[in-house]
Protein backbone atom coordinates (compact mmCIF):
# COMPACT_ATOMS: atom_id res chain seq x y z
CA UNK A 1 0.00 0.00 0.00
CA UNK A 2 1.28 3.33 -1.24
CA UNK A 3 -0.08 6.57 0.60
CA UNK A 4 0.55 9.92 -0.78
CA UNK A 5 -0.09 12.17 2.14
CA UNK A 6 -0.28 15.90 1.82
CA UNK A 7 1.15 18.16 4.72
CA UNK A 8 0.03 21.56 4.37
CA UNK A 9 2.18 24.67 4.24
CA UNK A 10 3.09 25.39 7.76
CA UNK A 11 4.37 22.85 9.99
CA UNK A 12 4.26 19.45 10.79
CA UNK A 13 0.77 20.50 12.35
CA UNK A 14 -1.20 20.75 9.18
CA UNK A 15 -0.85 17.24 8.63
CA UNK A 16 -4.67 16.35 8.39
CA UNK A 17 -6.04 14.30 11.27
CA UNK A 18 -6.57 11.28 8.37
CA UNK A 19 -2.77 12.10 7.11
CA UNK A 20 -1.59 11.34 10.59
CA UNK A 21 -3.48 8.22 11.31
CA UNK A 22 -1.86 6.85 8.01
CA UNK A 23 1.50 7.95 9.33
CA UNK A 24 1.11 6.34 12.24
CA UNK A 25 -0.19 3.43 10.29
CA UNK A 26 3.04 2.79 7.94
CA UNK A 27 5.29 0.98 8.32
CA UNK A 28 8.24 3.65 6.64
CA UNK A 29 7.84 7.04 5.86
CA UNK A 30 9.19 9.09 3.08
CA UNK A 31 9.50 12.66 2.99
CA UNK A 32 9.51 14.16 -0.37
CA UNK A 33 12.52 17.50 -0.42
CA UNK A 34 12.85 18.70 -3.91
CA UNK A 35 9.80 20.30 -4.76
CA UNK A 36 9.25 21.90 -1.92
CA UNK A 37 9.46 22.19 1.78
CA UNK A 38 7.79 22.62 4.58
CA UNK A 39 8.48 26.77 6.20
CA UNK A 40 8.37 25.93 9.94
CA UNK A 41 9.27 21.94 10.42
CA UNK A 42 12.38 20.48 9.50
CA UNK A 43 12.68 16.38 8.70
CA UNK A 44 13.82 15.80 12.45
CA UNK A 45 11.21 17.85 13.72
CA UNK A 46 8.59 15.88 11.43
CA UNK A 47 9.92 12.52 13.12
CA UNK A 48 9.32 13.94 16.32
CA UNK A 49 6.02 15.00 15.90
CA UNK A 50 4.80 12.07 14.00
CA UNK A 51 6.50 9.91 16.70
CA UNK A 52 8.83 7.44 13.80
CA UNK A 53 11.41 8.06 11.93
CA UNK A 54 11.02 10.06 8.24
CA UNK A 55 13.35 9.40 5.75
CA UNK A 56 14.29 11.83 3.22
CA UNK A 57 13.32 11.02 -0.46
CA UNK A 58 15.88 12.61 -3.30
CA UNK A 59 14.75 13.30 -6.50
CA UNK A 60 16.83 10.13 -7.30
CA UNK A 61 15.15 7.95 -5.10
CA UNK A 62 11.59 9.54 -6.04
CA UNK A 63 12.46 9.53 -9.81
CA UNK A 64 13.78 5.99 -9.56
CA UNK A 65 10.77 4.53 -8.20
CA UNK A 66 13.02 3.05 -5.32
CA UNK A 67 10.24 4.85 -2.97
CA UNK A 68 7.77 2.11 -4.11
CA UNK A 69 9.88 -0.98 -3.24
CA UNK A 70 8.99 -1.48 -0.13
CA UNK A 71 4.93 -1.01 -1.21
CA UNK A 72 3.93 -4.25 -2.06
CA UNK A 73 4.49 -5.69 0.99
CA UNK A 74 4.66 -2.67 3.62
CA UNK A 75 2.59 0.19 4.26
CA UNK A 76 4.21 2.70 2.59
CA UNK A 77 3.42 6.37 3.37
CA UNK A 78 5.26 9.49 0.92
CA UNK A 79 4.61 13.04 2.38
CA UNK A 80 4.35 16.00 0.21
CA UNK A 81 4.52 19.34 0.76
CA UNK A 82 1.76 21.26 0.20
CA UNK A 83 -0.70 19.09 -2.10
CA UNK A 84 0.01 15.55 -3.32
CA UNK A 85 -0.31 16.31 -7.32
CA UNK A 86 1.69 19.33 -7.57
CA UNK A 87 4.26 18.05 -9.48
CA UNK A 88 4.26 15.70 -12.79
CA UNK A 89 6.75 13.18 -10.47
CA UNK A 90 3.44 12.37 -8.50
CA UNK A 91 1.55 11.17 -10.63
CA UNK A 92 4.35 8.85 -12.07
CA UNK A 93 4.29 6.99 -9.00
CA UNK A 94 0.23 6.56 -8.99
CA UNK A 95 0.64 5.17 -12.71
CA UNK A 96 3.77 3.16 -11.38
CA UNK A 97 1.95 1.73 -8.61
CA UNK A 98 -0.78 0.83 -11.07
CA UNK A 99 1.21 -1.21 -13.51
CA UNK A 100 2.91 -2.68 -10.24
CA UNK A 101 -0.45 -3.51 -8.84
CA UNK A 102 0.12 -1.65 -5.96
CA UNK A 103 -2.72 -0.26 -3.97
CA UNK A 104 -2.23 3.53 -3.92
CA UNK A 105 -4.50 5.89 -2.60
CA UNK A 106 -3.87 9.88 -1.86
CA UNK A 107 -5.02 12.11 1.02
CA UNK A 108 -5.19 15.83 0.09
CA UNK A 109 -4.30 19.42 1.85
CA UNK A 110 -4.07 22.72 1.16
CA UNK A 111 -1.29 23.73 -1.24
CA UNK A 112 0.16 27.66 -2.44
CA UNK A 113 -2.73 26.81 -5.98
CA UNK A 114 -6.18 27.32 -3.77
CA UNK A 115 -4.49 28.85 -0.10
CA UNK A 116 -2.90 32.16 -2.52
CA UNK A 117 -6.91 33.08 -2.29
CA UNK A 118 -5.88 34.20 1.30
CA UNK A 119 -4.73 37.61 -0.47
CA UNK A 120 -8.24 38.40 -0.96
CA UNK A 121 -8.40 37.62 -4.75
CA UNK A 122 -10.76 35.17 -5.81
CA UNK A 123 -9.78 32.17 -7.14
CA UNK A 124 -12.18 31.52 -9.87
CA UNK A 125 -10.41 34.60 -10.79
CA UNK A 126 -7.18 33.08 -11.54
CA UNK A 127 -5.76 32.30 -15.13
CA UNK A 128 -3.19 29.92 -15.90
CA UNK A 129 -0.77 29.25 -13.07
CA UNK A 130 3.12 30.52 -14.03
CA UNK A 131 6.58 28.93 -13.02
CA UNK A 132 9.62 31.08 -12.99
CA UNK A 133 13.21 29.24 -13.23
CA UNK A 134 16.73 31.10 -12.04
CA UNK A 135 18.44 32.10 -15.28
CA UNK A 136 22.28 31.20 -15.82
CA UNK A 137 24.51 32.68 -18.15
CA UNK A 138 23.00 30.69 -20.83
CA UNK A 139 20.08 29.45 -20.37
CA UNK A 140 17.00 32.31 -19.43
CA UNK A 141 13.83 30.89 -20.59
CA UNK A 142 10.76 33.39 -20.86
CA UNK A 143 7.97 31.15 -22.61
CA UNK A 144 6.12 31.89 -19.09
CA UNK A 145 5.92 35.15 -20.54
CA UNK A 146 3.17 34.55 -23.53
CA UNK A 147 0.82 33.12 -20.69
CA UNK A 148 1.17 36.29 -18.43
CA UNK A 149 -0.33 38.22 -21.36
CA UNK A 150 -2.73 36.16 -22.29
CA UNK A 151 -3.68 36.17 -18.84
CA UNK A 152 -3.81 39.79 -18.37
CA UNK A 153 -5.24 40.25 -21.49
CA UNK A 154 -8.46 38.42 -20.04
CA UNK A 155 -8.22 40.52 -16.80
CA UNK A 156 -7.28 37.43 -15.02
CA UNK A 157 -5.04 37.25 -11.86
CA UNK A 158 -1.58 35.37 -12.08
CA UNK A 159 0.03 32.96 -9.27
CA UNK A 160 3.50 33.26 -9.98
CA UNK A 161 5.30 29.94 -8.37
CA UNK A 162 9.07 30.43 -8.05
CA UNK A 163 12.17 28.85 -8.61
CA UNK A 164 13.55 26.04 -5.66
CA UNK A 165 16.48 24.19 -6.74
CA UNK A 166 17.68 22.16 -3.66
CA UNK A 167 20.92 19.50 -3.94
CA UNK A 168 21.50 20.20 -7.30
CA UNK A 169 25.40 19.85 -8.83
CA UNK A 170 26.92 22.45 -10.45
CA UNK A 171 27.92 21.77 -14.21
CA UNK A 172 31.54 22.30 -12.97
CA UNK A 173 30.79 19.13 -10.50
CA UNK A 174 28.65 17.47 -12.92
CA UNK A 175 31.54 17.77 -15.40
CA UNK A 176 34.29 16.41 -13.01
CA UNK A 177 31.64 13.66 -11.76
CA UNK A 178 31.62 14.97 -8.09
CA UNK A 179 28.24 14.54 -6.29
CA UNK A 180 28.93 17.82 -4.26
CA UNK A 181 25.39 19.23 -3.73
CA UNK A 182 25.37 23.29 -4.56
CA UNK A 183 23.41 25.24 -1.01
CA UNK A 184 19.62 25.37 -1.56
CA UNK A 185 19.10 28.74 -3.14
CA UNK A 186 14.65 29.91 -3.07
CA UNK A 187 13.85 32.74 -5.67
CA UNK A 188 13.08 36.04 -3.95
CA UNK A 189 10.47 38.15 -4.86
CA UNK A 190 12.31 40.63 -6.10
CA UNK A 191 14.18 38.50 -8.21
CA UNK A 192 11.30 37.20 -10.21
CA UNK A 193 9.61 41.09 -9.95
CA UNK A 194 13.29 41.54 -11.76
CA UNK A 195 13.08 39.12 -14.29
CA UNK A 196 9.55 39.24 -15.44
CA UNK A 197 10.76 43.27 -15.61
CA UNK A 198 13.55 42.26 -18.08
CA UNK A 199 11.53 39.82 -20.28
CA UNK A 200 8.70 43.37 -20.47
CA UNK A 201 11.52 45.43 -21.27
CA UNK A 202 12.73 43.00 -23.93
CA UNK A 203 9.53 42.29 -25.59
CA UNK A 204 7.44 45.05 -25.28
CA UNK A 205 4.11 43.76 -25.89
CA UNK A 206 2.72 44.87 -22.34
CA UNK A 207 2.15 42.16 -20.46
CA UNK A 208 2.92 44.30 -17.56
CA UNK A 209 3.74 47.74 -17.17
CA UNK A 210 7.16 48.45 -18.41
CA UNK A 211 7.74 50.73 -14.99
CA UNK A 212 6.64 48.15 -12.78
CA UNK A 213 3.36 50.21 -12.14
CA UNK A 214 1.44 46.74 -12.02
CA UNK A 215 -0.48 45.84 -9.14
CA UNK A 216 1.01 42.69 -7.47
CA UNK A 217 1.22 40.76 -4.19
CA UNK A 218 4.48 39.25 -2.48
CA UNK A 219 3.14 36.40 -0.87
CA UNK A 220 5.97 35.04 1.65
CA UNK A 221 5.63 31.71 4.14
CA UNK A 222 1.71 31.33 3.13
CA UNK A 223 0.01 29.19 5.60
CA UNK A 224 2.39 29.76 8.36
CA UNK A 225 2.57 31.78 11.31
CA UNK A 226 4.85 34.05 9.48
CA UNK A 227 3.15 34.73 6.89
CA UNK A 228 3.77 38.12 5.35
CA UNK A 229 1.43 39.30 2.60
CA UNK A 230 2.11 43.16 0.75
CA UNK A 231 0.06 44.45 -1.94
CA UNK A 232 1.59 47.29 -4.45
CA UNK A 233 3.14 48.18 -7.83
CA UNK A 234 5.83 45.95 -8.85
CA UNK A 235 8.48 48.29 -8.50
CA UNK A 236 7.28 48.98 -4.88
CA UNK A 237 6.96 45.28 -3.90
CA UNK A 238 11.02 45.04 -5.17
CA UNK A 239 12.23 46.57 -2.02
CA UNK A 240 10.21 44.96 0.73
CA UNK A 241 12.22 42.85 3.03
CA UNK A 242 9.89 39.07 2.50
CA UNK A 243 12.31 37.82 4.49
CA UNK A 244 13.00 33.88 4.48
CA UNK A 245 11.14 31.31 2.48
CA UNK A 246 8.97 30.25 0.67
CA UNK A 247 8.04 33.41 -1.16
CA UNK A 248 5.21 33.28 -4.74
CA UNK A 249 4.02 36.46 -6.24
CA UNK A 250 0.48 37.25 -8.00
CA UNK A 251 0.08 40.12 -10.48
CA UNK A 252 -3.16 41.61 -10.15
CA UNK A 253 -5.88 41.51 -12.93
CA UNK A 254 -8.77 43.37 -12.78
CA UNK A 255 -9.59 43.77 -9.22
CA UNK A 256 -13.31 43.53 -8.56
CA UNK A 257 -14.93 45.77 -5.89
CA UNK A 258 -15.44 42.91 -3.44
CA UNK A 259 -11.53 41.65 -4.26
CA UNK A 260 -10.03 45.64 -3.88
CA UNK A 261 -11.59 45.43 0.02
CA UNK A 262 -10.36 42.39 0.96
CA UNK A 263 -6.99 43.02 -0.91
CA UNK A 264 -6.55 46.82 1.07
CA UNK A 265 -5.75 44.95 3.82
CA UNK A 266 -2.24 44.58 2.80
CA UNK A 267 -1.62 47.78 0.52
CA UNK A 268 1.91 49.23 0.89
CA UNK A 269 1.59 52.18 3.10
CA UNK B 1 -10.26 35.92 17.80
CA UNK B 2 -12.02 34.53 14.63
CA UNK B 3 -10.55 31.61 13.04
CA UNK B 4 -11.40 30.12 9.30
CA UNK B 5 -10.81 26.49 9.11
CA UNK B 6 -10.67 24.80 6.23
CA UNK B 7 -12.36 21.30 6.59
CA UNK B 8 -10.94 19.52 3.40
CA UNK B 9 -13.30 17.18 1.18
CA UNK B 10 -14.22 14.02 2.67
CA UNK B 11 -15.22 13.72 6.10
CA UNK B 12 -14.71 15.06 9.79
CA UNK B 13 -11.03 13.91 10.31
CA UNK B 14 -9.64 15.66 6.67
CA UNK B 15 -9.27 18.39 9.01
CA UNK B 16 -5.84 19.22 9.82
CA UNK B 17 -3.96 18.87 13.57
CA UNK B 18 -3.88 22.88 13.60
CA UNK B 19 -7.48 22.66 12.73
CA UNK B 20 -8.71 20.12 14.86
CA UNK B 21 -6.37 22.27 17.79
CA UNK B 22 -8.14 25.26 16.88
CA UNK B 23 -11.84 23.89 17.15
CA UNK B 24 -10.89 22.34 20.75
CA UNK B 25 -9.69 25.72 21.91
CA UNK B 26 -13.06 27.29 20.34
CA UNK B 27 -15.76 29.10 22.79
CA UNK B 28 -18.13 28.87 19.77
CA UNK B 29 -17.65 26.71 16.44
CA UNK B 30 -19.82 27.21 13.34
CA UNK B 31 -20.21 25.50 10.22
CA UNK B 32 -20.36 27.83 7.29
CA UNK B 33 -23.40 25.44 4.97
CA UNK B 34 -24.49 26.95 2.33
CA UNK B 35 -21.52 27.02 -0.60
CA UNK B 36 -20.40 23.31 -0.23
CA UNK B 37 -21.04 20.07 1.91
CA UNK B 38 -18.74 17.68 3.55
CA UNK B 39 -19.07 14.69 1.66
CA UNK B 40 -19.05 12.05 4.62
CA UNK B 41 -20.28 13.52 7.54
CA UNK B 42 -23.02 15.61 8.91
CA UNK B 43 -23.17 18.54 10.94
CA UNK B 44 -23.98 15.84 13.77
CA UNK B 45 -21.09 13.74 12.95
CA UNK B 46 -18.97 16.50 13.03
CA UNK B 47 -20.00 17.58 16.54
CA UNK B 48 -19.73 14.07 17.70
CA UNK B 49 -15.95 13.76 16.00
CA UNK B 50 -14.87 17.43 17.86
CA UNK B 51 -16.38 16.75 20.80
CA UNK B 52 -18.47 19.57 21.03
CA UNK B 53 -21.63 21.05 19.57
CA UNK B 54 -21.49 22.37 15.89
CA UNK B 55 -23.92 25.43 15.08
CA UNK B 56 -25.22 25.40 11.25
CA UNK B 57 -24.59 28.58 9.85
CA UNK B 58 -26.62 29.37 6.99
CA UNK B 59 -26.70 32.23 4.70
CA UNK B 60 -28.43 34.80 6.66
CA UNK B 61 -26.54 33.89 9.48
CA UNK B 62 -22.53 34.34 7.01
CA UNK B 63 -23.89 37.26 5.17
CA UNK B 64 -25.33 39.42 7.99
CA UNK B 65 -21.99 39.06 10.05
CA UNK B 66 -23.84 37.07 12.91
CA UNK B 67 -20.99 34.40 13.24
CA UNK B 68 -18.84 37.05 13.89
CA UNK B 69 -20.92 38.50 16.94
CA UNK B 70 -19.13 36.84 19.36
CA UNK B 71 -15.90 37.01 17.88
CA UNK B 72 -15.05 39.90 19.90
CA UNK B 73 -14.86 38.45 23.73
CA UNK B 74 -14.56 34.97 22.69
CA UNK B 75 -12.96 32.16 20.54
CA UNK B 76 -14.79 31.31 17.04
CA UNK B 77 -13.99 28.64 14.90
CA UNK B 78 -15.55 28.78 11.81
CA UNK B 79 -15.59 25.85 9.51
CA UNK B 80 -15.64 26.41 5.70
CA UNK B 81 -15.81 22.44 3.47
CA UNK B 82 -12.35 22.78 1.12
CA UNK B 83 -10.24 25.66 2.34
CA UNK B 84 -11.36 28.78 3.63
CA UNK B 85 -11.49 31.22 0.30
CA UNK B 86 -13.41 29.34 -2.19
CA UNK B 87 -16.27 32.02 -2.41
CA UNK B 88 -16.06 35.59 -2.04
CA UNK B 89 -18.75 35.72 1.57
CA UNK B 90 -15.61 34.45 3.49
CA UNK B 91 -13.52 37.40 2.07
CA UNK B 92 -15.95 39.72 3.19
CA UNK B 93 -15.86 38.20 6.80
CA UNK B 94 -12.10 38.88 7.29
CA UNK B 95 -13.01 42.61 6.26
CA UNK B 96 -15.56 42.92 8.74
CA UNK B 97 -12.95 41.28 11.36
CA UNK B 98 -10.34 44.02 10.16
CA UNK B 99 -13.12 46.88 10.61
CA UNK B 100 -14.12 45.53 14.16
CA UNK B 101 -10.15 45.11 15.53
CA UNK B 102 -11.22 41.50 15.83
CA UNK B 103 -8.08 39.09 15.54
CA UNK B 104 -8.35 36.63 12.40
CA UNK B 105 -6.93 34.17 10.66
CA UNK B 106 -7.26 31.05 8.53
CA UNK B 107 -6.18 27.54 8.99
CA UNK B 108 -5.94 25.99 5.11
CA UNK B 109 -7.16 22.57 3.82
CA UNK B 110 -7.57 21.00 0.47
CA UNK B 111 -10.36 22.02 -2.17
CA UNK B 112 -11.41 21.00 -5.38
CA UNK B 113 -9.31 24.07 -6.98
CA UNK B 114 -6.25 21.58 -5.96
CA UNK B 115 -7.30 18.03 -5.47
CA UNK B 116 -8.47 18.16 -8.94
CA UNK B 117 -5.19 16.80 -9.75
CA UNK B 118 -5.82 13.57 -8.70
CA UNK B 119 -7.45 13.19 -12.14
CA UNK B 120 -3.89 13.12 -13.61
CA UNK B 121 -4.15 16.56 -15.27
CA UNK B 122 -1.37 18.93 -14.39
CA UNK B 123 -2.87 22.11 -11.72
CA UNK B 124 -0.37 24.59 -13.69
CA UNK B 125 -2.21 23.43 -17.12
CA UNK B 126 -5.70 24.27 -16.27
CA UNK B 127 -6.83 28.12 -17.22
CA UNK B 128 -9.97 30.03 -15.33
CA UNK B 129 -12.35 28.03 -13.09
CA UNK B 130 -16.21 27.62 -14.04
CA UNK B 131 -19.32 27.67 -12.70
CA UNK B 132 -22.56 26.25 -13.77
CA UNK B 133 -25.68 27.39 -12.55
CA UNK B 134 -29.04 25.59 -12.46
CA UNK B 135 -30.91 26.91 -15.48
CA UNK B 136 -34.69 28.15 -14.68
CA UNK B 137 -37.53 28.47 -17.38
CA UNK B 138 -36.33 32.38 -17.72
CA UNK B 139 -32.31 32.48 -16.73
CA UNK B 140 -30.19 30.55 -18.44
CA UNK B 141 -26.83 32.19 -17.91
CA UNK B 142 -24.26 31.59 -20.61
CA UNK B 143 -21.51 34.15 -19.74
CA UNK B 144 -18.95 31.20 -19.06
CA UNK B 145 -19.17 30.03 -22.57
CA UNK B 146 -16.45 32.93 -23.51
CA UNK B 147 -14.31 31.69 -20.88
CA UNK B 148 -14.45 27.84 -21.60
CA UNK B 149 -13.81 29.08 -25.17
CA UNK B 150 -10.36 31.19 -24.35
CA UNK B 151 -9.19 28.27 -22.01
CA UNK B 152 -9.63 25.37 -24.94
CA UNK B 153 -8.21 28.03 -27.43
CA UNK B 154 -5.00 28.30 -25.21
CA UNK B 155 -4.73 24.20 -24.87
CA UNK B 156 -5.65 24.56 -20.94
CA UNK B 157 -7.85 22.10 -19.26
CA UNK B 158 -10.81 23.72 -17.63
CA UNK B 159 -12.46 23.00 -13.86
CA UNK B 160 -16.11 23.55 -13.95
CA UNK B 161 -17.94 23.43 -10.55
CA UNK B 162 -21.28 22.24 -10.40
CA UNK B 163 -23.92 24.20 -8.65
CA UNK B 164 -25.36 23.54 -5.65
CA UNK B 165 -28.52 25.02 -4.00
CA UNK B 166 -29.14 24.40 -0.36
CA UNK B 167 -31.91 25.99 1.73
CA UNK B 168 -33.83 28.19 -0.74
CA UNK B 169 -36.80 29.69 -1.15
CA UNK B 170 -39.08 29.40 -4.31
CA UNK B 171 -39.96 32.09 -6.29
CA UNK B 172 -43.75 31.16 -5.28
CA UNK B 173 -43.12 31.40 -1.45
CA UNK B 174 -40.81 34.17 -1.73
CA UNK B 175 -43.87 36.24 -3.38
CA UNK B 176 -46.07 35.09 -0.73
CA UNK B 177 -43.48 35.79 2.34
CA UNK B 178 -43.51 32.22 2.74
CA UNK B 179 -39.76 30.22 4.32
CA UNK B 180 -40.14 27.34 3.04
CA UNK B 181 -36.72 25.59 2.23
CA UNK B 182 -36.74 24.12 -1.32
CA UNK B 183 -34.91 20.39 -1.10
CA UNK B 184 -31.43 20.56 -1.76
CA UNK B 185 -30.35 19.82 -5.23
CA UNK B 186 -26.68 19.12 -6.65
CA UNK B 187 -26.05 19.49 -10.14
CA UNK B 188 -25.02 16.34 -11.41
CA UNK B 189 -22.04 15.75 -14.31
CA UNK B 190 -24.68 14.53 -17.06
CA UNK B 191 -26.73 17.50 -16.36
CA UNK B 192 -23.79 20.06 -16.77
CA UNK B 193 -22.73 18.28 -20.01
CA UNK B 194 -25.86 18.95 -21.75
CA UNK B 195 -26.39 22.54 -20.47
CA UNK B 196 -22.56 22.89 -21.80
CA UNK B 197 -23.81 21.18 -25.30
CA UNK B 198 -26.44 22.95 -25.34
CA UNK B 199 -25.23 26.29 -25.28
CA UNK B 200 -22.71 25.06 -28.12
CA UNK B 201 -25.38 23.75 -30.28
CA UNK B 202 -26.81 27.78 -29.76
CA UNK B 203 -23.39 29.32 -30.32
CA UNK B 204 -21.12 27.25 -32.59
CA UNK B 205 -18.26 28.75 -31.81
CA UNK B 206 -16.36 25.51 -31.13
CA UNK B 207 -15.53 25.56 -27.29
CA UNK B 208 -15.83 21.99 -27.31
CA UNK B 209 -16.98 19.65 -29.93
CA UNK B 210 -21.23 19.69 -30.60
CA UNK B 211 -21.18 16.14 -30.51
CA UNK B 212 -19.65 15.28 -27.38
CA UNK B 213 -16.67 14.33 -28.50
CA UNK B 214 -14.29 15.97 -26.45
CA UNK B 215 -12.24 14.56 -23.92
CA UNK B 216 -13.25 15.01 -20.24
CA UNK B 217 -13.34 13.88 -16.82
CA UNK B 218 -16.25 13.45 -14.38
CA UNK B 219 -15.36 13.69 -10.44
CA UNK B 220 -17.67 12.64 -7.99
CA UNK B 221 -17.36 13.22 -4.23
CA UNK B 222 -12.80 13.86 -5.00
CA UNK B 223 -11.34 13.37 -1.61
CA UNK B 224 -13.99 10.96 -0.13
CA UNK B 225 -13.20 7.22 0.07
CA UNK B 226 -16.00 6.79 -2.36
CA UNK B 227 -14.13 8.91 -4.98
CA UNK B 228 -14.99 8.07 -8.14
CA UNK B 229 -13.48 8.91 -11.29
CA UNK B 230 -13.95 8.77 -15.21
CA UNK B 231 -12.39 9.81 -18.48
CA UNK B 232 -13.98 9.82 -21.67
CA UNK B 233 -15.57 11.71 -24.29
CA UNK B 234 -18.48 13.91 -22.79
CA UNK B 235 -21.28 11.99 -24.85
CA UNK B 236 -20.01 9.14 -23.15
CA UNK B 237 -20.01 10.70 -20.08
CA UNK B 238 -23.33 11.60 -19.45
CA UNK B 239 -24.46 7.88 -19.05
CA UNK B 240 -22.23 7.00 -16.36
CA UNK B 241 -23.56 6.93 -13.19
CA UNK B 242 -22.13 9.14 -10.82
CA UNK B 243 -23.50 7.83 -7.48
CA UNK B 244 -24.48 10.71 -4.47
CA UNK B 245 -23.12 14.26 -4.93
CA UNK B 246 -20.21 16.62 -5.35
CA UNK B 247 -20.14 16.41 -8.86
CA UNK B 248 -17.20 18.14 -11.00
CA UNK B 249 -16.27 18.28 -14.07
CA UNK B 250 -12.97 18.65 -16.31
CA UNK B 251 -12.64 19.49 -19.77
CA UNK B 252 -9.69 18.44 -21.02
CA UNK B 253 -7.24 21.12 -23.07
CA UNK B 254 -4.45 19.51 -24.77
CA UNK B 255 -3.49 16.47 -22.98
CA UNK B 256 0.51 15.74 -21.75
CA UNK B 257 2.03 12.41 -22.96
CA UNK B 258 2.59 12.23 -18.92
CA UNK B 259 -0.70 13.67 -18.20
CA UNK B 260 -2.16 10.90 -20.75
CA UNK B 261 -0.45 8.44 -18.42
CA UNK B 262 -1.99 9.12 -15.79
CA UNK B 263 -5.48 10.41 -16.84
CA UNK B 264 -5.82 6.68 -18.89
CA UNK B 265 -5.87 4.80 -15.43
CA UNK B 266 -9.73 6.69 -15.31
CA UNK B 267 -10.83 6.00 -19.15
CA UNK B 268 -13.76 4.57 -19.78
CA UNK B 269 -13.86 0.83 -20.72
Amino acid sequence: MFTLIGLGLGDANDITVNGLKAVHDADVVYLEAYTSFLINSSPEELSAAYGKPVIVADREMVESGDVLRDAESKKVAFLVVGDVFGATTHSDLVVRCREQKIECRAIHNASIINAVGCCGLQLYRFGQVLSLCFWTETWKPDSWYDRLKTNRDAGLHTLVLLDIKVKEISDENLARGRKVYEPPRYMKISEAIDQILAVEKRKGRGAVAVDGGTLAVGMARVGSATQQVVAGPMQALRAVDFGTPLHSLVIAGEVHPCEEEHLRLFYLN
